[in-house]
């Protein structure tokens, strides 16, 4: 067997992107003795297996000119089937009409967020993104080259103030990118008067507005607040079944102005021709089913905010007034602040005692964040929580 | 119901990526009075869709610590139990090791080819692509700012005498890409002196040769040619299970050397987090499945031969000495000419005569191929080839 030269002649240059803390994180939570707070997995009880399965027989039961639909090429866009859907409910949400062609399926909506950063911003651009913000959203607007922009994210969401004050003061960024339900890592929404005064100010200044929305559906406090979709075409909605069906799938979506999703589809085939038809049959198989729909969603609501809630109790028991952390409205993520403690340094000293978390450095783009940490009640079983807890406190004292 | 402020005060400026012939053209062959010679996509007797569902069975009925691995978020380069099964297949194909971490599973190999456009092209970078070449791969360096430059095919492939031409000239591509077997349009295969001369090019000139082979399994004429991965550190392989299990898993893979795949990696993450879990089980269940495997792979070969004369004697039976035209060995296309003829002109006629075709300016990035057609035997039944190669000649003839 002939072998490969070795070393090469020539080491390959390669563009790097920017890694992430949560993915080395994650390989770190994999081991099986440590309690991972720090991934966002949903929980094993929220993804409905057996309604997905069925969906699934559907799927490859349907015939077409060449072969199953469910297992061939398929359009660019999105199947024409989970389009309409999906601009309907994105009607019945933003209280504005959405025609069909005017939303794009992805795969999950990290790619929703990575093409709109693909076609959105040429290189130097300013965007802003939130403070502390997903770290998906951070990599994929710097892979693109933008200048990002950091603006504070409080109890009532991305602080507006803040940004009309970096406005006056000559900032014309290209898009804002917020998270405006159960905001990650805070869990805050952003406040009503905060969400006109934002579309106000994109209409002004004439930026995109990107509303990143995969968490609104699991709160438990209320129903989610007006979407800013439908109040401006300066908006561009994702989202995702990643958080109500399975993320495995793989399927989310971006709905906004007809020049926007025109540049998306484009750049979509160029990017990976179209999402699984697979995925997205079953995702329409089940999201057409109200019944079903409206009976999981309730589940997977209450079951966020049993497993937020004990969490919450678990580490102000655990860590009494070491802690400041808020209970969240549903969703997976409890963001908590350590004062004086560097949760970066903390975080191999809670592996070596068997609990994961993210520190918050991770979701800052200039060092922000040092005594935060985000913990996740999304995959950790509730009678786990109080030791997962209790390590903390013991790396802490360590 | 509030409506939408209209006009948009500021219309959002987007990049616009390149689009394709190929997918205008797909739309207008989805009419059903239209006999379709233009997709790629597969035969319908090639999608073994019983196999499928028995191994997305097994797939959903798999147990982890977050529910069904399936389902669950996965690790970004690919499953391990993928990634070590293609290692291996990669392994014996070219006759050199290749470690399991040395492989990215993507979202087919449309991803792979995104991937490695945005992780090996600086704007401005020289790439040598094939004359005709495949259009999905001049799309994605396009996109990334790559200078294409066209090096001819002929009946041996990639013409390996004019790139050392250009080479000693003072070109020095950042990469050059190649289908080396069944190569799309022409159906050509690179003859062994050349594989080697491209390998020796690579390894004195330092650029990356990108092996793209969807097609080598399906050639009929006997065994594929030795790959180019395994005889330098210089070549990254991708490959996809489009063409011989479904397109529409979207499930593909790019194999090179160690700093690429990482690259590969980070890039992924940014892209779509991973490919979906779903699919690359249902992969992983059937590829692993030797004896299925080796029956469906000779059912499939057989059945693209028997397609590919069928058209071909057709065509020829309706033309004559109007267009010349070879008998691919397998796969899915054949590339004819009709000298004297715009394809480009011709093809709305032949449309308003119920046939489509994919016109060869597609595939050249100069405006070559004017007279040149690509027509797909995959998908349309054999007993309409007749009658699709009889309007062919009458909308030559109008």
């Amino acid at each position: 067997m002939p072998t490969l030269p070795s070393p090469a002649r020539h080491a390959v240059a390669v563009r790097r992107f920017p890694s992430s803390a949560v993915r080395d994180l994650l390989r770190l939570a994999e081991r099986p003795d440590v309690l991972s707070l720090a991934g966002g997995f949903p929980a094993p009880e929220a993804i409905p297996t057996g309604r997905l399965r069925a969906g699934l027989e559907r799927a490859l039961g349907a015939d077409g000119p060449y072969g199953p639909p469910a297992l061939q090429y398929g359009a660019t866009e999105g199947s024409a089937g989970l389009r309409g859907l999906l601009a309907r409910r994105l009607a019945e949400a933003g209280g504005a009409p959405v025609a069909p062609d005017g939303v794009v399926v992805t795969s999950g909506a990290q790619q929703a967020l990575d093409l709109l950063a693909r076609v959105l911003v040429t290189p130097g651009d300013p965007v802003v993104v939130e403070a502390p913000g997903y770290v998906g959203t951070l990599q994929a607007f710097a892979a693109a080259g933008a200048d990002l922009v950091a603006v504070p994210v409080d109890d009532d969401g991305l602080d507006t103030g803040d940004l009309e004050a970096r406005l006056r003061r000559g900032l014309r960024p290209r898009a804002v990118v917020a998270v405006p339900e159960l905001q990650n890592p805070t869990g805050a929404h952003l406040a009503e008067e905060r969400r006109s005064h934002l579309v106000a100010l994109a209409e002004r200044y004439g930026f995109v507005v990107v509303e990143d929305d995969p968490y609104g559906t699991l709160r438990s406090d209320g129903p989610p607040g007006r979407p800013l979709a439908g109040r401006s075409r300066l908006v561009v909605s994702v989202g995702t079944v990643s958080k109500l069906l399975a993320p495995g799938l793989r399927v989310g979506w971006a709905a906004g102005p007809p020049e926007v999703v025109t540049a998306l589809g484009r750049a979509k085939q160029v990017a990976d021709l179209h999402t699984s038809t697979l995925a997205q049959a079953v995702v329409l198989d089940v999201l057409a089913d109200d019944a079903f729909l409206a009976a999981h969603t309730a589940t997977v609501r209450a079951g966020y905010a049993a497993r937020a809630r004990a969490l919450h109790g678990a580490v102000v028991e655990a860590l009494g007034d070491r802690v400041r952390v808020a209970r969240p409205d549903g969703g997976l993520f409890a963001w908590a602040e350590l004062p004086g403690v560097d949760t970066g340094a903390l975080l191999p000293r809670a592996v070596a005692h068997g609990v994961a978390f993210v520190p918050g450095r991770a979701f800052h783009v200039d060092g922000g964040g040092a005594s935060h940490l985000r913990l996740s009640s999304g995959s950790l079983p509730v009678d786990r929580m109080p030791e997962a807890a209790d390590r903390l406190r013991r790396a802490l004292e360590a």
